[in-house]
């Protein structure tokens, strides 16, 4: 059962605001079973609008349109679709009254305005009277069409609570569609590749994909078949099963979890609590382990030491140390870890201290050099590394790869990173 | 002169994969003069490429298209156009080369894959032979057609480096635009709108628009006109210095400028040196921060003291405090910001503490609650703050409110922050 999307604005066509309404869209009626065959990013233009909206028609079951429905004078959705299917517009009263109740709350400007929200297509069927910005239905001809608010949060609502149902209903459901993904760090696409290219030759019925996620790699795992189609979910479990074995230490998470609740719930399960103590990384990887609700369960303390003298003040890193090896050496990123754990009184800990660039680099310590230290009941373990990419980059990998080390020390027992450490040892 | 853009692949129209580089390419064509009329999504499917080709040659003088010209089964791109235009495929050896030297650097698998990348339609000029992945141009019945690599950075610079200077050879430079991006935060849309509305009938060759870009709303000005219209750029820069005036202390950064990069020149100026002392987020406050390179000369350091604990142990304060009147509190603010600045031993301090949700709230202090911290030289200001929305979006306005207060404080020498506290104060 084929669709398409059409987005309707200004700022998308311009390349202003990136599209991740239809992104949303678009993932969301491909995982409920249904297929989108093209997706449609148009200005504010009536000919446009009513052109696209007509064509799409002619090729498919069912169109989502996103944008225009707006108050402002840009918005010309509703008069473009009731212009190109021959509709009246008409005020609807018991929209103009949730709006107005609406408006005066959120200190919207009245008037001519909210008149113009209430204004649709003849034959609309509002989907949410409940919503801010209310879409709605139109069935013309036996296909199906919505009409959505481009305003995101107002757009996932509308979607999983009123399309997809109501596609259901109208359309039948979707095909059975089996989905997981993998969250890869560690390894290249290549490696990854080599280490499934045999699966699909052996499982025609499964289409394995890459999806560069930065700095993890997602692979997923997808099976198709008709509502009934036997065997399909064992088919698809035991793919899942061979993907794990393939890739085993490398999966951090998978679906909707994330290396920080996966390492999250591994701290709990230990009774442990990590401290963290950062200088090139200057939070992000506290910030990483706090987005996750519940985390001060397993999260103490981190300090960000990005001067040399916090390193000496706040943990305790000697003075000489600094001097004679270095802020971003192995000795200075031990002595770190050391003292945010003794700081924060913990059994884990991570330090982080490197040249996320663009300057600062030496030909000893170019770029990217990041020391990372691992603190556990055991012992401290720190490695250098050679990150690549720009300062954000930097960043970004040196944090996972610290909070990816301590997933693999806990689950597997392993004290080695899952990403390579730069040979080269100072 | 209009153009249109193609994007080709599965992983765009299932929605697995956010489509940055339609976004990417329009903007730049937008800046450089030249319009986009509309964006088209399709699969890795040779009638869809074909269709949409064609189609889009009917209406434009040149489309841009992105995707499926890799080494894998389902880049089809090449075929689709040589088969849509009638053209005869042929292997480039000069390409062949490039690809097999950089294919045995890169560790890319060998063989009849590279031959693949390297067959391009009769009469492809290739537009860069150096890059890893070679983008092409085809001149067909007076239109121009780009053929570019899907990868963001091979895009990005295929873009600057080929497009952009051979559209405007081929097609005469693009109409003089003249833009620029107000960063507003602290206002709403609507406050924003009403402070501008009588610009745009000021002056109507000059567009406003309004993108919220959580959680600041981005204000663009836009004037079109020709190359050699007079007076353009004095109008652009009059209305410019109008919304200046409008929007004054709630313009947080121009253009490519940032909040981050903005305070960090105001505290170098004053030869500040900055700590902060997060607690519901986590080093987010430090990570922006220190995502401006340079922050070193401004930012000494920070301390996430997630638990109470780590508030009494290493910011100072005293438990009494945070027993009596709670760790989300005025009181516990102001001694977290006094001892972080303390420890670093700078001016200037900011501190978080509150419940970013979604658990821990309470009827006195709902989600959303968050105690600032601003020290200064003068003295320490704290304010309640009651933010809208989930974890995430909690933590980001208040890092946000955090760094602003501090910019306007150094700016304007004023004490009230830009988001508005909450009434209740406890």
């Amino acid at each position: 059962m084929y669709g398409e999307i059409i987005a309707i604005g200004d700022e998308l066509i311009s390349g202003r605001v990136l599209n991740t309404t239809s992104t949303f869209v678009a993932h969301k009626l491909t995982l409920s079973g249904f297929s989108i065959k093209r997706i449609t990013v148009i200005g504010d233009d009536m000919a446009d609008i009513k052109e696209c909206l007509l064509a799409s028609l002619q090729r498919c079951a069912f169109v989502i349109i996103t944008g225009g429905l707006g108050a402002t004078a840009d918005d010309i959705t509703n008069e473009a679709v009731a212009g190109a299917l021959g509709l009246d517009l008409e005020i609807r009263q018991e929209l103009l009254d949730k709006i107005e109740e609406c408006g005066h709350k959120c200190d919207v400007a009245a008037g001519a305005y909210l008149e113009k929200m209430a204004t649709l297509p003849r034959g609309a069927e509002i989907l949410d009277i409940n919503s801010h910005a209310a879409g709605y239905l139109l069935r013309y001809k036996g296909k199906v069409l919505f009409f959505l608010p481009g305003v995101p949060s107002q757009l996932k609502a509308h979607m999983e609570n009123q399309v997809i149902p109501r596609l259901e209903d109208l359309l039948g459901a979707g095909q059975l569609i089996l989905y997981k993904v993998f969250k890869v760090f560690g390894l290249g696409e290549t490696e990854i590749n080599q280490r499934l290219e045999t699966f699909e030759a052996d499982f025609p019925d499964v289409q394995i994909g890459y999806y560069p996620n930065f700095p993890e790699i997602h692979v997923s795992v997808t099976a198709r078949g008709d509502g009934g189609k036997k065997g399909l979910k064992s088919l698809f479990e035991k793919v899942c099963s061979r993907v794990r074995q393939a890739l085993e230490k490398e999966i951090v998470a998978e679906d909707q979890d994330c290396l920080e609740a996966v390492l999250g719930r591994l701290l709990l399960d230990k009774k442990g609590f990590l401290a963290v103590a950062e200088s090139c990384t200057g939070g992000l990887v506290g910030q990483r382990i706090t987005s996750v609700s519940g985390s001060s369960g397993w999260f103490e303390c981190g300090a960000i030491t990005y001067s040399n003298e916090a390193k000496a003040q706040i943990l305790g890193v000697p003075r000489e140390i600094i001097e004679e090896y270095g802020a971003v050496s192995k000795q200075t990123a031990r002595r770190m870890v050391a003292g945010v754990m003794k700081l924060g009184n913990v059994s884990y800990g991570l330090s982080l201290t490197g040249i996320a660039g663009p300057t600062g680099g030496t030909p000893e310590k170019p770029v990217g050099t990041v020391y990372i230290g691992m603190g556990t009941p055991e012992k401290i373990f720190v490695e250098r590394f050679l990150f690549p990419g720009d300062r954000q980059e930097v960043r970004m990998i040196a944090s996972e790869t610290a909070l990816d080390w301590l997933r693999r020390y806990l689950k597997y027992g392993t004290h080695i990173p899952g990403y390579r450490p730069a040979s080269a040892s100072h």
